[in-house]
């Protein structure tokens, strides 16, 4: 067998078994191998950004990576933002870039890049094979590396991926099991727990799963402490049933506020909380003096041991845990809005639907609402860049053919990767997109204030870099271009009717809202 | 003033007028500073690979640099793949990219990363302000490091540019002239045109006008050397009344049998004529066995220089050069395909017009059937990587307000920065958008076949990878969607009706013409 087929042969056999690919005249042979070896599902997206995002959404719900295939470092850099994403959320992603034949990178074509030094910045490991003897080693490192939550970078040279590879493929590797705590670490934890002050336990890493929440809910009874996530957490498991979780505000003022009687902040799996931006005269950190924040577990370390750990040494097992009952409202009526549209999601909402929330400030509306509606999963943006939205959604319904997946956009945000449309229609992913068309860059207009640039209100050039109104972006238009059906609503009532209809059909459906700015 | 102030006071001070920018918090006391200062456009762009593209058609036709304005680690590697083109292009582009505050990269934010890593591979010179008193005289390092053929990247910490700057602007900076090429290699030069065997003069670099070509062609006739340029020169002034140049063929195969019979092969700002990628079992470098490239000038020299020597050393300016005569055909009619389009736009193609090829397959057929029409300047995508079009054509417009800027893309090159099309419509640019739309991903289709992968015939998972249709983009819609008049063409004389009716108006037009295959 070819190198290609060394490899793809290695990570089917390490059951990474879809691919998201945008490939190039690099990886041809990759291409190619695709019909040779049985077991990889290839999934064509029109833009790096999309495919990256999809390998996150994917391994987010899958709990096992994807591979990506990128067209050398031009390629990766389009796949950036969304490997960031992946990386600042413990989500773990095999990517392939291919490169030239390694003789030809001395002729400096113009293709020609740095790729290692491209990767290196969202990646926690990169390599580049150098021979087809070693390609199949090198995957399977690769995979060995992602685990459960890294990034590894893998630079396929066109050469490797087209010359014989006399050693066949590489079997599964063997993923090292998250770090356990150490005893000690608990005692510790127990000992903070039991002072009698105020402690609050934030919870967060890779996801916080129902059990997750239904253990720290009861630790929390148990010893008196305050629980809650993290602002976004990579994957939460939510809804009736779930245990009631404060989540950490994002405006860095109520974050500030959440926590500001807090003695002792004890973190498993969440980082310590800090401000998404800094802000003229607002404190990075949020814990308020004297509050040194304890890491129980690392994002990466076993988080169930330590639950476990909790629940025994604290007496918590027989605790009741505080949960959401199930309490769907009505389906609103009158004025369109992030609120009612909030409600008419979760009047609507099927079981075991994922929804995918990047709808920036018309998010931070419909987080709150959906509480108490069917159980569901809420994947957030971790990494903070936007245009991570719709390919995640992409990546989630590969992942689970079975579930409903609900994407929560702003219309800003998916302007950036907006050609994930056509990879949900291609490849007929059960996506409802809903567009919170505000017709701003509605979060900027929120943060120009809160810097307190040019005391707080934009001139003329600002302001019309803030509205990304003139032209209106239609984006029923732009989603039937791409195949597509979409509606639109100006309504509760038309955008209920479209929300309804879209969760009895299989397939993708957008529905452009036309929503007031939520601040 | 504050950081900000004096960094856009810096930048108007050195006639830098525009900012193509999609900026976030970490930049908004530089969007507040655009209405503090004079003299600074501010074109807002829905995606950071469509304000990088921006960028580089602007400095292309404008013959100096426009600022970026990126969002941190993420929204630079959005951009990475047009700042890769103008890189491989020779174009000067000045990065400014927000970061956040000095002191708060030690919380490690979500969006928090290495910026100057993500920069530095497209390059090449980077560096990070780290005091409000700096930034003045960064900015104006910035500069002069663009120059006229590089990509300066300056990233600016939130609170260096909200900070108080206590030594205001800095002034124009002078920029280094192109460097002059010593005598002694302009004799060898004239002694190896003088040997008598077959030689050829490439001609390349940041651009070839007019004047630079009518003087390459009396050189060439004047000693007997044919001359050419690169197969993708960043900017080409062509049509009629310019010289008659060959340009090197894109395929390897034709290429090496192109310059096969060659003995010397003089680079003027060209460089050594190699493949786009590598193919088993064809050469990298096309020069012939025994053929070393003689490089005269390179691409940042001073060419004019180097033409006059010529001139004057061949007694080459009395001869006439070989140019093109004005020879413009009839609208074609019948069946539409890139021929019959090129056809058209010879026929219609306002003087003075400037073209944005990204048709790949396409624009292979229309690139000769455009000698004759009336005189235009040409732009090529330099760097390879695909999505640049339509960002190039929004540059090359905001620089050319008085110019028709006729864009020609394939359909899958259009979809990687497909919101160019809102930026068209909110600045109301004169751009025609041509969208050859095979459904395919027509040049990989060509590709698998050279590359030899499965003996050159794709499998059927590999052949779905080519292959772009299913669902077909609906251009018309999708443009629309963006505030873009369009039309569709199915027949020639559709299209040839579409495409004059674009040129009597201003403003951005799309006519998504269906055409076959080229191959």
């Amino acid at each position: 067998m070819n190198g290609a087929e060394s490899l793809i042969t290695t990570l089917v056999n390490n059951d990474i078994e879809v691919c998201f690919a945008n490939p190039g005249t690099s990886e041809m042979h990759f291409v190619a191998a695709l019909d040779e070896v049985e077991g990889m599902r290839c999934v064509l997206c029109l833009f790096e950004g999309v495919l990256t995002g999809a390998a996150d959404g994917y391994a987010r719900m899958a709990g096992k990576p994807a591979s990506t295939l990128l067209h050398l470092g031009p390629g990766l850099g389009n796949g950036l933002a969304n490997i960031h994403n992946a990386k600042k959320g413990y989500v773990p992603v095999v990517n392939i870039v291919g490169d030239h034949a390694t003789y030809h990178l001395a002729y400096d074509a113009p293709l020609t890049s740095d790729i290692e030094g491209v990767a290196a910045p969202v990646s926690h490991w990169v390599h580049t094979s150098r021979d087809p003897g070693d390609i199949a080693r090198d995957a399977a490192e690769a995979v060995r590396q992602a685990g459960f939550s890294r990034v590894a970078t893998l630079v396929l040279p066109a050469d490797v991926s087209w010359g014989d590879n006399p050693h066949g493929a590489e079997e599964a590797v063997e993923i090292a099991p998250p770090a356990t705590v150490p005893d000690a670490r608990i005692d510790e934890a127990v000992r903070i727990l039991r002072t009698g002050e105020e402690c609050m336990i934030m919870i967060g890493g890779r996801e916080v799963t129902l059990e997750q929440g239904l253990k720290l809910s009861r630790i929390g009874r148990a010893c008196g402490a305050r629980v809650g996530t993290d602002t976004f957490p990579t994957r939460i498991q939510r809804g009736a049933g779930s245990a009631v979780l404060e989540r950490l505000p994002y405006l860095a003022e109520m974050a500030v506020d959440h926590i500001s009687s807090v003695k002792h902040l004890v973190l498993i799996g969440a980082v310590a909380p800090v401000s998404f931006f800094a802000y003229p005269g607002v404190p990075s950190a949020f814990a308020p003096e004297g509050c040194e924040p304890f890491v129980l577990a690392q994002p990466r370390d076993d988080v169930d041991q330590v639950l476990d750990a909790l629940l025994e040494r604290l007496d918590a097992g027989a605790v009741e845990p505080e949960v959401y009952a199930l309490d769907i409202p009505e389906a609103p009526s009158g004025g369109l809005d992030a609120n009612t549209a909030a409600q008419a999601l979760a009047h609507c909402m099927p079981q075991d639907a994922v929804v995918v929330d990047e709808a920036i400030t018309s998010g931070l509306a419909v987080f709150p609402s959906t509480f108490s509606t069917r159980p569901h999963d809420w994947l957030s943006l971790t990494g903070g860049s936007i245009g991570w939205g719709l390919p995640a959604a992409v990546g989630a319904a590969v992942a689970c053919p079975q579930r409903k997946v609900i994407c929560l956009e702003g219309d800003g945000s998916a302007m950036y990767t907006i050609s994930a449309l056509w990879t949900m229609a291609r490849e007929k992913l059960d996506v409802v997109v809903i567009i919170f068309n505000n017709r701003k860059y509605s979060i900027l207009e929120l943060e120009f204030g809160r810097t307190g640039a040019r005391g707080g209100t934009p001139g003329p050039k600002a302001a019309s870099t803030l509205d990304i109104g003139g032209p209106d972006m239609d984006f029923v238009a732009i989603a039937e271009g791409m195949g597509v059906p979409a509606i639109r609503a100006t309504s509760a009532d038309e955008f209920s009717l479209a929300l309804s209809g879209a969760m009895e059909v299989k397939g993708p459906r957008l529905i452009d809202a036309i929503v007031p700015t939520v601040f």
